[in-house]
C-alpha cells in the first residue's frame, strides 16, 4: 500500500512539534501505511541510575512510534491520542541508540489498537528491550 | 509506620543518579512507608503537539513514583526494576507542573504490585491525568 | 445520586441475557450510578488446579461489574463492549464466594475508563484478589 | 526444540485439574516448548447477551494457553501463576469455537513474560478475536 505524500507530511509537522521529541533527539526513520519506526540515541541526560536508556525514553519513543502509526491509517484531518498503553520492559536498553517499530493491529473510526516493540542497537547487536500494546483515539477537529 | 532515615538516603541517592529526571527538573516531595510523591515543572522541552506535557514525562515520572514506592518497603540493600506498567491517560496535562503519587497494591519478595496516580496543578486547580498500575521486581546486589 | 428506575430494569435485563453469568451462578448485588456490585458462589467446576476460584471466574465477574458499572452512566439506549481489560491477581481466590466491585473512574462519551476491584469471601474474612482498570466503549443501537 | 514426553505428562495433569476447562469443554490441541494450544467450543453456558462467546472464556482460554507455554520452558517440579494479564478484545468472539495459541515472549528463572492470540473460528473462517500480554511467575514445590 503506497503511502500518498500529504500523510508523510502531516507526520513529520507533528512531530516537529513536539518539544519531548527534541529533547530526546529523536528522528523519523521510515513511515509506511500503519508501520512507523522512530529512532533515538541513548542521550546522557536520558538515563536511569545505572546508565541505561530510561523508561521513560523507552515510553515515550515506543508511544510515539505506535501513535503515528495509528495517524498513518486515519483520516488526513484527523489526530490521535493515546487512551491507554502498557509497556512490558524485557531487558536493559543499553547501547547506541534506541529503534521503535510502531505498527497498527486493529484500525477504527472510534479506536486504533496499536502494538510497538522497543530495540537497542549496540553495533550490530539489536536486542528487543519493550514490548507494548495501546489503545489510541482519532479525534477530528472542531 | 516511620521510615528508616537510611531509606529516604537510598531513595535520593538513586534518583540523583537517573540523569532524566535531572532534564525533566523533577525532585522527591515526600517519601513515607509504601508511598511516594514526585513533583515536576512542565518544562518547555517537555511538551507534545499542543503545548501539554508530553506522555513520556508523565509516564516517567508515575513509573518512578510507583518504583520508589516499592523501594521503600523492600531489603536496604535491594533494588527494584519496572517490570511492566500500563497507563491510562485520562486528561490533557496542561498547567504549571505534574505531581506523582505512587503506592505499593501489594508487596512481596518477588514482586511488588503498584499504582500511581499523576495530577497535573494549575494554581489551585489539580486534575487527575493518568492512572497507572505495575509490577516492581526487586534485585538484589550480586 | 439517584439512580432512574429503568437503569437498573435495563442492567437486570442485559444481565439474565449472559448465560456465562448464568453458569456461575453470579447475581447483582447492587447497582449505583457508576458503581456496580456483583456476587458468585465459587463452584465445583469453576477451579483451576488447586481448588481456587479459576481466573477466568475472576476476570468475568470484575469484567462484567466493570462493564455494567459504565453501563450505569451511559445514555440509556446504549450498550458497552470491553475494549481492553488489565487484570493483576494478588491473591488466590480461596473461599465460600466472590464479590466484584466496579467503578467508573473516568465517564466519557466515546470510552468509560472503569476499574474493578475482586474479593474472596470466606465466612467473615474479605481478601481482594484482584484489581483490573480497563476501557469501555459505549455503542448505540444501529 | 523437542519437547521431553514429561512435559507433555505434566501440562495434560495440570489441565485435567482445572474444573473450568471442563466446564469450557476445552482440550489441549498442541504442546511444543514455549508454545501451546488449546481449543474450546463456543457452548450454550459461556455466552455473552448477544449469543458471541463471553470474555471470561476468551480471557480463560487465552491465559491457561500463555500459562501452559510459560510451564513447558520451565523445571518440571515448578507451577506457573499469573500474575498479569491485559487483554485486547478485537472483534466478537462469534462462530463454533475458539482457539488460543499461547506463546512465550521472555523466559525467566522469576518471570516467564507470554503473550496469547485467540481466534474464533467459523467454518472456514479464522478471526482474531483477542491479543493479550502477561507476566507468569514460576513457583517451586515447598
Amino acid at each position: 500500500m503506497t503511502l500518498p505524500e500529504n500523510i508523510s507530511e502531516k507526520l513529520h509537522d507533528s512531530f516537529a512539534k513536539q518539544s519531548m521529541m527534541t529533547t530526546f533527539g529523536a528522528q523519523i526513520d521510515e513511515i509506511a501505511a500503519g508501520l512507523v519506526t522512530l529512532r533515538a540515541p541513548i542521550l546522557e541526560g536520558c538515563k536511569q541510575q545505572h546508565g541505561f536508556a530510561h523508561a521513560a525514553l523507552t515510553f515515550g519513543l515506543g508511544d510515539s512510534a505506535a501513535g503515528y502509526s495509528a495517524l498513518s491509517v486515519i483520516p488526513l484531518e484527523a489526530e490521535v491520542l493515546t487512551s491507554e498503553m502498557k509497556i512490558h520492559l524485557l531487558a536493559p536498553a543499553q547501547g547506541d541508540h534506541l529503534e521503535a517499530v510502531g505498527k497498527v493491529i486493529k484500525p477504527g473510526r472510534r479506536l486504533v489498537i496499536v502494538q510497538a516493540e522497543v530495540f537497542a542497537i549496540s553495533g550490530d547487536a539489536r536486542t528487543q528491550v519493550a514490548l507494548m500494546t495501546g489503545t489510541m483515539v482519532p479525534v477530528l477537529p472542531k
